[in-house]
Formats: C-alpha cells, sequence, structure tokens
C-alpha cells in the first residue's frame, strides 16, 4: 500500500514566525501524499481574551459556547488554517484548507449524555469521513490542512479536538494507505524526565505507556494524545510518531508500537 | 453554453440569523451550477473595533494593515464563509469554501503604483484564476463560496474587493458558460429615488447609467458597483442583476444590458 504522512501541529506554530518557517521548511520535507492537521487552541484563547469571552475548560477541553465557537471557527478555520495553505502555495505545495463543513468531508456528533455540557463540541467517528474527495485531491498531489472544526449535518459548525481529528482521519484512511500518523508538538517526544528536553523515549509500546502512566512518569497532559495515538494503532493505522516540529524530517522522536 | 449563476452577498448576512435564513432559502431555488461569493466589511468592522484595531478606509476602500487583514482572514474566510457552508450542507447542498489560496484559485498582486498604500490588498486579473478546479466542483454538482481573501502566490494572504472577485470570476468562467452574475444589496436594485424602495429600474443599460450617475440620480456607493458589473458585461458575461438577496428567486431587481 501506498504511504500517507498525517501531521498534527499545534496551532500555534503561526503566532510565531520563526516557528511557522520552521513547521513550512520541515514539512515539505516529508514525503507525499501528506495531510496537516491543526489546532489553534492557544490562538483562540487570545483572542477570547481579547475580546472578554470567559474561556471554559473541563479537563484540558475546551468548553464551547457560541462566542467561543464563533473565535474557535474565525481562528483556527480562518487565519491559522489560510496562513498555512498560503504559506504552502508560497513553497509551490498545492494546499487546500478544509473545515469539516466544507464536502460535508468530516460530519460530527454533538456532544452528548456527558455530566457536563461541553456546548458546541463535535464527537467523529472514523466511518463517517468522506474519504472519496481527500483520496481524490491526495491522488493530484494536493495537501488537505484540516482545522478543528467539523460540524453535525445540519448546518451546525462544532469544535472537535485536533488530537481526534488526526488519529480519525488515519483510520479512516488506513484502509487505503499505509498511514504514518505524526504527532508534533514542543517536546522532543515523550520524555521519561519532563525537566529534561533530552530523556525522550525512542520506543514505547502499549504495555510500557501503561507502566510509565501507572508510576506517573508520563504527565497529565500527554495521556489524551497517548491514549488517542494508541487508538489509532489499535484499528488500522501503521506508524504513530510523536515528535517536535523540527525532528519532522530526522529520526528524533517517539514510536509508538502496539 | 450552460448556464452559470455567480451571486454576491456582503457578509453581513449571516450577522443576523433571519437574513442568513432568506438567503439561504432563496439561494437554494437558483439553478445549478451557482456559486457564492461573500464581503464581510461590516462584520470585520465591528471585529476591529472590538479589538481596537483603527478602520482605515479611502474611497470606500478599505486600506489593510496587518491586524486588519487578520482579522478579515478570520471574519471572511473563516466565520462567515464556514457558517455559509455548514448552513448550505445542512439543506444537503455540497458546498466548499475556498480562499484564494486555496488550490491556488484567485492568484493576485499586492496593489502598488497608487497615490496612497493600500496595504495587504491584492489586485486580480481574471486569466490567473485557475477554472480548472471551479469547474471540476461544479460538475460534481458542489458549490464552491468565495470570501473576499486572495493571496500573491509567495505566501502572502491579501483582501480584495469581493465585487471584483465576482465579476472577475464571473469573466474566467465565461469561455466556459452562459453567466449570470447577479449582485445582491439591501435594496431592491439600482433606484431611481434612493428614498423610495419601489423606485427601482428594472433595464439600465450603459448610457443610461452614464445619464443617470452625471445627473446624480446614483449615488455614490453604487458606482464602483456597476462600473464592475459594466465591466463584466463588456467582457464574455453574459448578464448582470443587482438585487436584494430576498428577489433572488424572483424578477424584482435591476437588469444591465450594454
Amino acid at each position: 500500500m501506498k504511504e500517507l504522512n498525517i501531521i498534527k501541529v499545534g496551532g500555534s506554530i503561526v503566532n510565531n514566525e520563526e516557528r511557522l518557517t520552521t513547521f513550512i521548511k520541515n514539512f515539505l520535507k516529508v514525503s507525499t501524499p501528506k495531510i496537516i492537521v491543526h489546532g489553534g487552541g492557544s490562538s483562540a484563547s487570545e483572542l477570547c481574551r481579547k475580546l472578554d469571552i470567559p474561556i471554559k475548560m473541563k479537563d484540558g477541553r475546551r468548553i464551547t459556547d457560541k462566542p467561543s465557537l464563533d473565535v474557535a471557527v474565525m481562528v483556527y478555520a480562518g487565519l491559522i488554517n489560510k496562513t498555512i495553505v498560503a504559506r504552502l502555495q508560497g513553497h509551490s505545495c498545492n494546499a487546500i484548507g478544509l473545515s469539516g463543513a466544507d464536502l460535508n468531508i468530516i460530519p460530527a456528533k454533538i456532544r452528548s449524555g456527558t455530566e457536563i455540557d461541553y456546548g458546541f463540541v463535535g464527537d467523529i467517528t472514523p466511518e463517517d469521513i468522506n474519504t472519496y474527495f481527500i483520496t481524490r485531491l491526495l491522488d493530484e498531489q494536493v495537501v488537505p490542512v484540516f482545522p478543528a472544526i467539523t460540524h453535525n449535518k445540519k448546518g451546525q459548525l462544532l469544535n472537535t479536538n485536533a488530537d481526534t481529528i488526526a488519529s480519525s482521519l488515519a483510520i479512516a484512511l488506513g484502509d487505503k494507505y499505509s498511514v504514518n500518523l505524526t504527532y508534533c508538538f514542543e517536546k522532543n517526544g515523550v520524555l521519561r524526565d519532563i525537566e529534561d528536553e533530552n530523556s525522550w523515549i525512542k520506543h514505547i509500546n502499549h504495555e510500557e505507556y501503561i507502566q510509565l502512566k501507572d508510576q506517573g512518569i508520563i504527565h497529565e497532559g500527554m495521556i489524551p494524545k497517548l491514549d488517542t495515538a494508541f487508538g489509532a494503532l489499535q484499528k488500522n493505522v501503521q506508524q504513530v510518531h510523536i515528535k517536535h516540529v523540527k525532528n519532522l524530517s530526522n529520526q528524533i522522536g517517539t514510536t509508538l508500537t502496539l
């Protein structure tokens, strides 16, 4: 099967010219076909603060009321998405930004049945993703760029965690491609010692992950990311890596195996 | 030749649930293939005010510094664009939002050689528009939705007047389609008496337009719109109409002829 690289980046790369340039430079080296999924939480929070919109969080997940949703749509699907797309085009890398509403590509269900009301938050299932258009774009050497915005097929835009979008796309496209899913963040990989950037773990399997989690070595913020990542491996995703944006095209980073 | 309907709407339709519903309802009745082009100036100005970003205008055109550009990208390519797309999807009308950067569809040149510096404003030429992808989307019954955002092919997003984008798309697609271009605004058409909504002119040709302009009957705000519209007719655009969103599917409005 043909390889497909899916790269998830935090939206904060766009806040800073140097980080954006580093990301673009390294992403251009990644072999095609390839896909970007991005968040934008920190930029959205910043805009919320400027607009006096209270930021509500629960277990690291944003509670999305209407004003927060509007900000998320503006920042994720607007500023961050189009900035990344334009930069790629500037390097002759043909890209297209696609929210979940565009071409109905990522339909979602508004989260319900939970103890607290998360607001305009969408849960997605890989089976619902419209892989037909994605595959056609990839076949034409186009790089799809997905913000963390989905919709409920009934006209309501929703906010969906970007890590989840990345793993769901990886699973959905796993039938057609040998998918290599990479989560980029600000560390060199999963660290044994949160204070030591060089303590990144080269390989980690699910059993080791559970042990390190039980020992409290893997810290809280990483847990949902790793759970999502292992979830993708348990479906039909070939490889998952966790690494720094600057190491996209080298071997530094953590490789997850089952 | 097959007919193509290009509808330009102001972004302010999205500010108001009733107006948005009216637009969507009427747009659904327009025969396919069809395209939407939208602005968003009033929403962008509102967000600029909230963020204390000074709004600079010259002859009804926005001067776009970096903070204003970011707002334009957020509001036009983000909130307004994705809201329209999601609403159309909610009515089983398959749509896709495309800024000028996406698929390199509308390349622009940053405005230069003018007396004043307009900032991040892009001028476009119909010949540069990538009609290949647009035509393919139309062939698949997809409705492309264009915000007033272009880019310079070198990674810089730009703001381009939505009326100009609409007429340029109409001209660019005029070789392949019999294009019917409609400018929607808040009046019933070109009015003989600005105070009387019922004084809309049914037909106006270029000579009559010049006369009415000379007589001061056509007021200032309409002049660039009509110049752009007559410019499209002078190229290969078949029909141009100016009408209210609520009359999209009926005969009320002004038809322009050469």
